[in-house]
């Protein structure tokens, strides 16, 4: 796997540089500077602006590159599936055999290991928590009729995983992320200890909102966790598989479910996936991969629920991207779309921020986000002021479980709705609100002699 | 609202129809029959037939009345609904504005009142459950919290209603079906004594199996229930709304959830429907419609478990429907396939068992059922024979909870399926199997002396 070395910008060094550390200034140049930037911000706030960076959305450009998938089946159209079934019809529990073979050739996984859903990923995991809670796991006791459930939650993460396991009552645990992913010492001591922990939530390649990738030893070392729990499962949340930002400087992963097998623990992870950053959000496919085992446990469940998903719409796929090269070269122009917007926020973010120490962002290679550190305290308070200028973020701490961010400090940027311009003056205006933020806080706490952060 | 008059065909006096019935004819008799219908039952075994009436599938032919959808949207088509969203992207859980209005004119509601799904309504009935049994119903005790949960079963009823309860350990009660829908007095009774009954399955329109649509006095007693319960409802599952076989000569029903209103019990209804039957099984639009109490308390849950459903064929749909007249329009070219194969049925079942009370069956409006109750302890043996001969059926007991038919003696006849030359032959073949099953029988009876359904 290759590593993402410079992931995590820190802040240069101010003398190399040429820029003077915000920490650095007094009080005096603090306030003139306060001042200059209050300024600026109120010329911002006429040019009533109404952007949002606020959810991982595909831009309209994106939408359309998937239009022709509206040609794929038509009146004429051969509407059978290679396996013979007449897809207009009711049945086929778990998708049609081509279906199968694209969604498991994206995961890198047998078809024999892939169920096919519906229109969204994030439903089946929370059905594959409320079946849980319901039913339980492989024969073990359903979650209602324990006392405690506990969960473990990388952070910053995924604000509609924590929602989920928040809404099942499930206590959230964090664990803090690393540039290789979630910190597995800790993993490995809770989940071997603590019989309660019935499953982590991961996005393993890009994540959310950082775009780290886990290294092979994080992979290595999730596949070999002996959980507590006989029923626990490792939320294998593979959202951003195929989203680069680049042809050739691309993440590669370990597979889970293979490297699960070859650790003797086959059922340890239910990995996720879906189409929809791919075709379309809401209209795409979703599909499951995991063990035998686990498949023969949730179709038990899922005949109950439904006779089957939209296999109109899984052949409208298949016909569409034709095979997994295809597919990969659709997303080579998403990736065209989005990475000059990903490289201009970086390229604003150094020009305006670099070597002022008053926050860092990741470089992802991919994914749908940039993960900023302000410094502590600060978060809440640059995301309400971009807000009144009329750009709206992700709210500070919807990164973590409860959304208590205990720092304050992260902020998710999701650069890929707004057209290119429009998040070039949000980017800009960004910027000028973490530094008066900043300029802010270390005003306040140098004439009051303390951090507000703590107080 | 019209009655159903003449639903249910008792075989006829026998004198009249100038045949003898079974039970009148001597030992001798019934073993001379029993010769020759085993010789003709050789014949049809020897046809190496394999046709299919057990499941409520449209036939081919009607799947093609559809496939003009398929064209609906195309690469050039607006894709903007018509309150202003891009359908292809995130959002709008509730449904797209032109979806709520056919759906709410196909299921006689407001707008308002409607949440459109996914591709099934069955899902939407079973996580309604589930969401029941993890989170409670407005703010009730969560059924997995409570020692035992009861519902109750209008029987005949259909198995995959029967399923759901089953698979969430709810003890399930029969009410007899009659004519008019289920027996009331005795829904009455139980829902206002016993606290621990939350529900009621309903196919209040062409009843699953019976083709029975239920009384203006059954609906107004319905909205007048006074349960025990906080927390119970009536799951109403408007399956074969628009489903009629003749143009004018239709059932209407008392809107239930306008009379609820009227009654002072406006949340006691989830009112159920989908196109499945409508354009593609699988593939099309399910909703739910009910209170604006309830509906709050439901989109709580659901923001939980998707962004939202599938819009791009919510507009499909409209595109192609165009308004509540084109599904009007498409509903009677689906009439004039299904009905010659019920009329041929009822003929054939006049023909062969007219006279011989050795049978009845019903006489629907609409729907995708024919129920048929043989001689009690018969409807086992009948299905089993007709396998044999390679006629599939909906197997004897599905149509009660528990699979236990306590008489054996319903089946359910799926008309639409195979081809009309197809259904007419497994049709005499039933018959031939009905003649022979009860000629067994009532010989074992005269030469026993004791009915074996009793045993």
């Amino acid at each position: 796997m290759k590593k993402n070395a410079e992931k995590k910008v820190n802040a240069v060094n101010a003398e190399e540089a040429g820029m003077t550390r915000y920490q650095d200034l007094s009080v005096e140049e603090l306030e003139s500077l306060r001042k200059e930037l209050k300024q600026s911000y109120r010329e911002y706030q006429n040019m009533d602006l109404n952007l949002d960076m606020s959810r991982g959305k595909p831009s309209l450009d994106q939408l359309d590159l998937s239009n022709g998938m509206m040609d794929a089946l038509n009146s004429e159209a051969d509407m059978y599936s290679s396996d013979g079934f007449d897809v207009r019809n009711y049945g086929v529990l778990g998708g049609i055999a081509e279906a199968k073979e694209l969604l498991s050739d994206m995961m890198e996984n047998n078809p024999d290991n892939i169920i096919i859903f519906g229109n969204s990923s994030l439903n089946v995991m929370y059905d594959s928590i409320s079946r849980s809670y319901t039913h339980g796991v492989m024969g073990n006791t359903p979650w209602c009729k324990l006392d405690k459930i506990k969960w473990l939650c990388p952070v910053p993460g995924y604000d509609r995983h924590f929602a989920i396991t928040e809404y099942f009552g499930i206590e959230m645990i964090n664990v803090p992320m690393t540039e290789k992913g979630p910190d597995m010492d800790i993993v490995e001591k809770l989940v071997s200890s603590d019989e309660s922990i019935k499953g982590i939530w991961c996005v393993p390649k890009y994540s959310n909102p950082q775009g780290y990738s886990y290294s092979d030893e994080t992979v290595r070392r999730f596949a070999r966790l002996k959980p507590a729990a006989k029923d626990f499962r490792i939320y294998w949340d593979n959202a951003y598989g195929m989203h680069h930002l680049y042809d050739h400087d691309q993440d590669y992963l370990i597979e889970i479910l293979a490297e699960c097998k070859r650790a003797g623990n086959p059922d340890l992870v239910y990995k996720f996936a879906s189409t929809s950053k791919i075709s379309f959000p809401g209209s795409g496919i979703a599909s499951m991969a995991t063990s035998l085992n686990n498949l023969e446990d949730i179709k038990k469940q899922m005949q109950y629920q439904t006779i089957g998903h939209d296999k109109v719409n899984q052949l409208r796929h298949v016909r569409f991207f034709e095979d997994i090269h295809g597919m990969v070269k659709h997303m080579m122009k998403h990736a065209n779309i989005i990475r000059p917007k990903f490289e201009m926020i970086e390229t604003v973010f150094e020009k305006n921020l670099e070597g002022l120490d008053i926050g860092s962002w990741t470089k992802p290679k991919g994914g749908y986000f940039i993960s900023f550190e302000t410094l502590p305290g600060c978060a809440k308070s640059v995301v309400d002021k971009c807000k009144k200028a009329g750009v709206k973020l992700t709210p500070a701490g919807a990164t973590f479980p409860y959304h208590k961010d205990p720092e304050d400090s992260n902020i998710r940027i999701a650069p890929t709705y707004p057209p290119l311009e429009d998040l070039r003056i949000a980017t800009e205006l960004f910027c000028l609100v973490v530094k008066l933020v900043s300029v802010e806080k270390l005003l306040k706490e140098k004439t009051e002699g303390l951090s507000f952060c703590t107080v």
